[in-house]
């Protein structure tokens, strides 16, 4: 059960991030090597790679391969002005996911540092350097992530998960299923019900794609039928990933998320969301705060190739909600388990 | 604002049962002349026409198509064996509506008397003019029923439904539905919130369609949305439609309505179940014993022409849900309001 590889880099200096391109999941495995800035910006706007941590490390792939480009190596002031213009850019790719601005934080003050000591060919280094160790930390994270909400199931409990929190939204291990890979190496066996998750079908498409991959046993639903199958009896916890937690523990996750934590509390299924430290975000007092993409009516309304709704109707299509911290169990971090008081809990391993 | 024609009796006795056939929704409106019960028994499983009112007349269209296509016209034991054969095999076109069996037991009942009293052509008359009235009956307690519900609405009101309970789900007028048409003959302007209904989405393809030609405002979401919208403070009231009603109130609809019904109370919006008694069963004690369709997994894996779950990955397809009396904060019916205690109410209203 070794989850597959969402994002590497292949080669030397001169390589490339290679991902997979999920938007042609689960019918094709298609690997893409991305060699430029503006490559990878498209890759993170268009969800080839999506997932809050995933998308923090390619757009840390994407300042290297923006700062890469440009010569000659010995003049820092253009390195200055092409790493602030690339890490700006990437900014824009999407808005909600804090993980995101947190690598591109990272790589630029790295990137600033190193120029100003070592010159613009040892910040180039450095940044490859830095991007590669990223996809290091996210698998100690998840997987330590995973091994703390491994203790908070039962072999043989099934899962209720929304959208994909998985290897597909990491490097490697997942989130949220980092707790199911992590069970299964203690030996217990989970099975997973997949929300859909429409939209964009990441449930559907990603989440059942690596579980089957990996040989977990899932069921796929339609979003509409958490309900039902939380009615009968069939789930024993709820674990979704998520984009963003604000101070207070409220948190941003894939629309629909906030209607799987009314059913879960109002069922008594306990609600964990998986949240490396870089998905939190301890500079929003609460949810409100959280900026929340709208994406294009078409996802709706022509999401499978097929016209599904009249021509010039309205659609509205947020990809993402806010859940308040109140219908929260845990938090499962790389650190630990956090529980209410979340604001003490999560400023305490945040820090 | 006259809502479209769903289904209706064209020619003489020798004429055809004319649908729209709704699979095809948003993108075309074709109609389709039913002239034998086969067709019919495709028609109301495949859900070209769908709706619980509606598959209640088109199964007695049926019954009429079917003994219409024997003879010789004098034979009345012929008579009564095709009739029992017809109407037991429409029967098992789908199992949830009770409007189904409602509507099946009523016209063998007619056929049955009048081939006693009258013979074969009788019988045939009686069955064609029995059909006929179911539509002329639907139209007048979905009229009904929609002032009723006019009355618990604002003008200016935003309503959220969920699958289709509009004009496409009866002869004309719908049930849910018709609570925005009848608003609107008396002034109120509603606007609607169709939730896309997966998987076979009714709300995207129907509720919208006939909204729009209606000139109604409508936005589509996808089911995932509807905590959002109710959340923001968008929503005043949810009004759904019923396939079969219990008689202490529990009730049988679309799957999601469940988890609708549950985010309603969350957020404290009544929740309105429109209910023509033909939907209301007093001969179960209570939703547990509605029998609930499971469908075929390719309307959720291929529901769009394109595959999008894994191949050979499980999937869980109920085509209903129950929600428990406890969310209802009103049936609507043709003869008026029922609050709780329900029982009480249906009982009084259904008998």
């Amino acid at each position: 059960m070794i989850p597959v590889k969402t994002i590497e880099w292949v080669g030397d200096a001169d390589g490339a991030c290679r991902i997979i391109d999920q938007t042609l999941l689960p019918t094709e495995l298609r690997y893409l090597d991305l060699t430029d800035s503006d490559a990878m910006w498209e890759a993170i706007r268009s969800l080839r790679v999506r997932g809050a941590p995933a998308i923090g490390i390619a757009a840390a792939f994407g300042v290297y391969l923006g700062v890469r480009a440009i010569g000659p190596e010995d003049d820092s002031v253009a390195f200055i002005a092409e790493l602030e213009r690339v890490t700006a850019h990437l900014a824009t790719s999407r808005p909600t996911a804090v993980n995101l601005f947190w690598a591109l934080e990272r790589v630029n003050r790295i990137g600033m540092e190193v120029v100003a000591s070592g010159g613009p060919a040892a910040a180039r280094r450095a940044l490859l350097a830095e991007a590669v160790g990223l996809i290091d930390e996210d698998n100690a994270a998840c997987r330590a992530l995973g091994a703390h909400g491994a203790a908070l199931v039962a072999d043989g409990d099934t899962i209720l998960t929304h959208c994909n929190a998985g290897s597909l939204a990491t490097a490697q291990w997942g989130t949220a299923l980092a707790v199911v890979y992590m069970a299964a190496e203690l030996g217990k066996r989970l099975s997973v019900y997949a929300d859909e998750t429409r939209p964009l079908l990441q449930g559907a498409r990603l989440t059942a794609w690596e579980l089957q991959q990996a040989g977990v046993p899932v069921t796929v639903i339609t979003d509409s039928m958490a309900a039902t199958v939380m009615a009968q009896g069939r789930v024993n916890a709820v674990i979704v990933g998520t984009d963003r937690v604000a101070a207070n523990g409220d948190f941003a996750n894939k629309i629909g998320t906030l209607g799987v934590a009314i059913l879960a509390r109002e069922f008594g299924i306990p609600l964990y969301v998986a949240a490396p430290l870089s998905s939190v975000d301890l500079n929003l007092a609460s949810g409100a705060e959280i900026p929340i993409e709208e994406r294009k009516p078409e996802e709706v309304s022509l999401g499978f190739g097929r016209r599904t709704a009249p021509e010039g109707v309205a659609i509205y299509n947020p990809a993402f909600d806010v859940t308040p911290a109140r219908y929260v169990t845990a938090f499962i971090t790389e650190r630990g388990v956090v529980r209410a008081p979340f604001a003490e809990g999560l400023a305490r391993v945040g820090k």
